[in-house]
């Protein structure tokens, strides 16, 4: 297990600096007046191909030497790390291949292809994943990615901390979404560093919640098929995330569906930007911890803003109910 | 007819500098390359009470003096401007009032009460709302701080080219919605003292073009109820926008509605941003007019992010056809 340090996220920093935006910091009294304490959204939605992970996938692609890169990349990916890595791939100008079951979005699909990478699709089950992906690898000899049990992903992923308390002073926590940990990871690893009196607090759907029972039992549970409206986060924990987040989380916090949901609509109102389900979880389970946060500031990371707007979560339930 | 200056503007962005953001510039390749130029989008919808409208109700109600204040403000607005107002009075700690057709969305007059300001209500008709404001002006005193055609509004919003220009280089042009022509007039007296080479466009939707046909006629005209989706730019010229649209403005460009959609839908997918439909046009007639802005380096201004999240127009429309 290769386990990144604080120098590998500066030099992340530097590394992926021309491939990326630096992402406002966003404030809103009426959300501040609301969650009863100052609240600074870093906008990782406006981040390139909408989302934090571009800064893991430029730094894994960049850090490549170059025989390695003329091989290409290859991932398993259903979400946004799939389209993140096509788009640092492009701007390396190698090979990119996502598997991908052939039950995913088309928009996920088209998103990958849409920076040049290659779709090969697999059964919707993790047997049938492992075997097209290795037979992807072996046919390419292409460099593996992992969307967050990966050194250079995690160090990539810290960069977006660093940002964060270089902008905003005083910060008493900061707070992400937690799916398989590679943010939180980067965040611990940063801050450990650079400013080890802040805070990390991971947030995370009830419905999904095996972060959140794996750091109360001290190992790693993984669930079978969680279900959630935040559908970046229904991946387990790994090796390399567990270090980080059973070392240096303060705590996991939850919110249920309709929380998420209800602070979904209350960022994209307010705030007037569009995230996805999977970022409003920090502010849901800051509403539902107020006492907790109360009078404090705090980074909140908004992770992403791919969402479907055919079909916006509080319609779909509108038209259930 | 008072005649703002450069240097109205200028003590404008010291005056309001405590009550307004300093908003981001957001950029995004995949909208430049659909575009074929280089576009800085200024965020206004990321304003307080969510539209640049902030800054010029800001300039008038602190602008006032004490005794000016002590009896209030009021204005005749469904838009924008009313709850931007309210907002402003509420910094100050004055009073407001707000004439608004009782047909107005609910939406509407619960912003501007969500600032505490007053909504009196009148019928949808000019003699009605004219009528009712004398009385409400004959009863308290208020200052009238007029949407646009108020020498302090436009300097107000001038403030916003202002911080463009200070925070992007070798723009060749700005351009930004023309209804009544406020935001036009406050970019044109600011352009015209800072940055005179930068030329100025307008942008307005077909269906509402009375600032384009009066530009060509060289003389104010005004319809009687131009229908657009575009609902902040329905209002006519006025004598003192008038007077800065005439000398200083470039040209006028229009767009459809269904090219307003587009835009509105191309914003929020791929800037990831709220975005109302008045805030479209300007990328509406870029689209339009590719040859004329082809390789330059423009200024777009997002003047609001205020829409009902219940109802989108891409979503009307296809529930229609």
């Amino acid at each position: 297990m290769l386990i990144p340090t604080f120098s590998d996220v500066t030099s992340a920093h530097e590394r992926i600096k021309p491939y990326i935006h630096r992402t406002p910091v966003l404030t809103s009294s009426m959300i501040n007046t609301l969650a009863g304490c100052e609240l600074f959204f870093k906008c990782e939605n406006f981040q390139k191909a909408g989302a934090f992970k571009a800064r893991g996938a430029c730094n894994a692609v960049f850090e490549l030497t170059g025989s390695q890169a003329d091989q290409g990349v290859a991932t398993h990916s259903s979400g946004n790390h799939g389209t993140c890595l096509s788009y640092a791939a492009k701007r390396r100008g190698i090979a990119c291949t996502v598997v991908m079951p052939r039950t995913a979005p088309q928009a996920k699909k088209d998103a990958v292809r849409g920076y040049g990478g290659r779709v090969v699709e697999c059964e919707p089950s993790t047997s049938s994943r492992e075997a097209v992906f290795a037979e992807v690898v072996a046919q390419s000899g292409a460099e593996f990615i992992h969307p967050y049990n990966d050194h250079r992903v995690i160090a990539g992923q810290g960069t977006c901390a660093l940002e964060l308390v270089d902008e905003i002073d005083d910060l008493a926590a900061i707070i992400a979404p937690i799916g398989g940990g590679g943010l939180i990871s980067g965040i611990c690893l940063s801050l450990s560093s650079k400013a080890p009196t802040i805070s990390v607090y991971a947030a995370e759907p009830e419905q999904a919640d095996d972060a959140f029972r794996s750091f109360k039992a001290g190992h790693i549970i993984a669930d079978d098929a969680p279900n959630t409206i935040a559908d970046g986060l229904k991946v387990p924990l790994k090796d390399l995330t567990w270090h980080f987040v059973s070392r240096h989380v303060t705590d996991i916090l939850t919110a249920s569906e309709q929380d998420i949901i209800d602070a979904m609509v209350l960022l994209w109102k307010r705030m007037k930007i569009i995230v996805e389900p999977s970022s409003a979880v920090p502010f849901a389970t800051i509403m539902r911890n107020r006492e907790l946060f109360a009078g404090k500031r705090v980074g909140v990371i908004i992770t992403g803003g791919n969402v479907d707007l055919e079909e916006l979560p509080w319609q779909r339930k509108a038209r259930v109910s």
